[in-house]
Order: C-alpha cells, then structure tokens, then sequence
C-alpha cells in the first residue's frame, strides 16, 4: 500500500495542529517523528499522570496513542480537511511504569472519508521496550474544518 | 442483574483509589456518583483539555470514561482486590464541546475474574444534554493489589 | 433522540435485503421485529452453529448482531442508500448455550454517513434469558447501492 | 517476544479442536497453517456466505478471523486448558468480494489468564490481495476443559 501526501504542507499543518492541541501540552506531550501516513508522540512519566497504582492512567496512554494515530490520518489528507476522531478501541498489554511512553501510529488504510489507523504504545527504560498498548483507530475526514 | 457489594469500606475504598488518581486531578475530574456497580464523574470544560478545534480531547472523554467505568467495576470488589483495565472501545458521537462532561459508568456484568462495564459520556451545557461518546469497557481483578 | 425513517418503503426495503442475504439463511436467521432504528433477530440453536465446547460459536453470536445493527441503521436511510459495517467490537458476557438466541439492534445516534448503533444478544430458554454479548457498530450510508 | 509452547501435544490438540468446531465446518473454513501463536483459516467464497450486495458477510469475514485469533491463543496454552473468546473488534477495511479469504491470527501478547491476539483477513484473486479486515482479540484461559 502506497501512502501519498496531497498537501506540499502536510509537515508544517501537522505540527501547527499538534501545538493547537491544548491537552497534549498539559500532558507534556511531543511529537518526535512524522512521515507519510506515520506519526510518533513521546511521553515523560511524571506523578500527575498516574492512576491509583502509580502506572501511566490508561487514559493519558490512549491519548497520545489517539494523537498518534490522529496525526498520522491527518498526515495524509487534503489541506483544508480536517481529522476528527470516530471511535477507537485499545488493549492495555503490561503495566505502563516506565520512564517515557512512545505512541506510534500508523495508517492502516487511507480513505475520503474513514481513514483506519492503528497505534502501538511502548514503555521506555533504559535500552528495554515494553509493549504496553495496541490499539485500532477509525479517523474522519471533516471538510472545511481548519486543521 | 443484581449487583451486590462485597467490601462494607466500598464507598471509601473507592472515593480513596479515586483520589490517589493523580491524572484525574490534573484533568480536574471530580466524582460526583457512587453507587453499587455505577460511578459518574464530572469534568469541566476549560482550555487545556481541548484538542485542535477547540473541542474536549477525545483522550480527556475517554479518560474520565474510563475511571468511572472502572471505578463501577470496583466498588463490587472484595477488600485488598485492586482493578485495572484491560482493554475498552469507545464511539464518538458528537462533537464534545459543552461546558461540562458527565461519565457515567455502570456494571453490566460482573466476574470474578473479569467485569465488563459501560459508560455514556453527556455533555451538559445550560440544561441541555448531549450524548458524546459511548464505550465497553473490560476491567480485570487484580488480588493483592491494594486499591 | 427521535429516530425518524426516510423512506415510506422501509420496511419492505429492510426485509427484502435482509432475505438477499444468503449469510442469515445459511444460519438459519429471522427478522423477528422492526421498528424505525430497531431491528431483533433470531437463531436457533443447531450444532452446525456451535464451536468446540458445543456453545453457539462467537462468529455466529456476533454475525446476527452485526445483521441487527445493520438493519436498525438501514431502517432509518433514504431510499436508494445501502449499509456497510465499518467496524464493530463484542464483548461475550455468558456462554452462548441455549436453545435460542435473540440480538437486539438499536441505533445509538442517526447520521448522514455514519450510524453508530448497538446490538445486545440473549440466550433465551424456557423463559429465562441470558446477556450473552453486548457490541457496538459504526454502520456506513453507501450512496448508489441497491439495498 | 518469544512465543513458546507448553504443550508436546499442541499441533494435534487444535487440530482436533478446530474439526470440533462445527460452524467452521458449515462455513467450509479449513485450517491452512499452524505454528506457535500463529494460525491461519481460509474460506472459499460461495453465495451461501454473503450479504446482500454479494460480498462475504461481516460474520463471515470475522468468523474465521475470531477463530484464527483463538487458535492462536490455544497453541501456546498447556494441555487442559481450552480456549474462550472475551472480546474482538474488528475494522472492515475493503470489500470482501475476493474467491479466497484467508484470516492471520497472531498473538500480541501470552498471559497465564488473557491472551491478546491480532488477526488480518485477506482477499486473494488471481495473485492479488486486499486486506480486508484487521481485528483485535482478547482470549481467555479456561482451566478443565477439554479443548
């Protein structure tokens, strides 16, 4: 499967419409690697973000795999077409304890309207990986929505 | 169905895990509904939870879905059993862009090993109701675990 | 949330595509009610439908739900547009062992192109009844489809 | 992640566990490959299996994959242990209108008690090949019973 590019700017909108998502600053968020179709958000374990355990909150793991995956649709339309979230599902695959969190998404299958991506969420520490999350994303495109 | 509790500390239990949730004090939720096998909980709209278009972040809805799912989950548990989800889907429904959220979780079968729970996310503005997202969530017994 | 039809003709046109669909008579599967964006389905148990352990087999559980999903979806189109599954997700609540299922299909929130609808399945016997699968759908309008 | 069986005895332990699965027999599925955590089934197209446009059904597609799915699981499983479907979602990502579909199941991740799993569905015509579908899997261990 090919994955083209339809906008000469996809670059620069993708990172401007990262840095309009208010929430992945308060998460303290990055977008670290951005190619046709792929996009990677890193995380810093920090105590705001935990749950009950002191794991990463399978709400702050999915947010950044939703991103990810997001972006990574986005990545691939139109300029003046924006993304919007549809549905998504996730597997929480081992305790998210590590010292960073690195969310690659990853378009399955790009479409008009409905773009299926997928995203996998890797613990980080020190040289091991951790496969912490896998998930499956529907995307749609929004027409005349600012992205 | 008849959902019963097992822990006579199952309030408290559960109003303590819930605060030893760091993320949801920096999302600024609030639990605002406890009762045997169902949980809601509250989030205001404010700037830092929005995505790009100004919306709540689909990663902020499905984060306090997830917590009052959960937490529904466990207020049915033994004492010294903790909870951790396994895995959940959650569908979009309408542009989440109210002044306030509302998720409420609610038991739909509950298991020794494994409780499957659902939550509907409203968004509440002016005494209209909205109904934002709609998600199954699988939530798993952890022994020895305090929570 | 009123669910309103669109096409004077939909009932016959649900039933007709139900009957064209080859699938539903294999299994043995009847339409057993429709109402705008309400559609149950039936099955009864035979061992050409179980799987190892002698229960209905999940593809067969959820087979009639995706059907029913379809089909309250369907129910609610203008004349001239068809339903394809985008995407669902089931959760197998009790095992599938009895001597009827019925799936009920019921649109969650009405759209131009995507319906989102929900299917819980009961295993019915002797009057008791059983939740054994509860699903979420995202159904597609297809424009141009024969349905 | 290295896969590892626990049971001499495995290859002919879902071998005999996928004959007893009758609804693959109705469908005309067929086990095609077999190793540790990896199953694939294929399905011949005939009318018997579509829906109303003349593709495979939705049920049909994830039938197979919900199968290939458990038999990987149940690969890694020790003797006694069977097998149960917890949970899936699936994406349908083309039309399944091929002559062949032929379902990958892959586990993601081994668990005493869970075993998550991914399964891709193909359409093969003539050399070529549509992906179809893409799903998650949440299996579970079942201890005594025969499997």
């Amino acid at each position: 499967m090919e994955l083209v590019t339809r906008d000469p700017d996809w670059q620069s909108r993708v990172r401007a419409s990262f840095q309009a998502q208010h929430f992945m600053t308060l998460l303290g968020a990055e977008l670290v690697h951005l190619a046709p179709g792929a996009v990677d958000i890193e995380l810093n374990m920090r105590a705001e973000l935990t749950q009950q355990h002191g794991f990463f909150h399978a709400g702050a793991t999915s947010s950044i795999a939703d991103s990810a995956a997001g972006y990574s649709a986005l990545s691939l339309f139109e300029a003046g077409v924006g993304v919007l979230t549809s549905e998504y599902k996730v597997n929480l695959l081992n305790p998210a304890k590590q010292s960073v969190l690195l969310a690659r998404g990853r378009v399955v299958k790009p479409g008009r309207t409905l773009t299926i991506a997928k995203a996998d969420v890797y613990g980080l520490d020190d040289g091991e990986q951790v496969h912490v999350a896998t998930g499956l994303f529907t995307l749609m495109s929004v027409a005349g929505v600012k992205d």
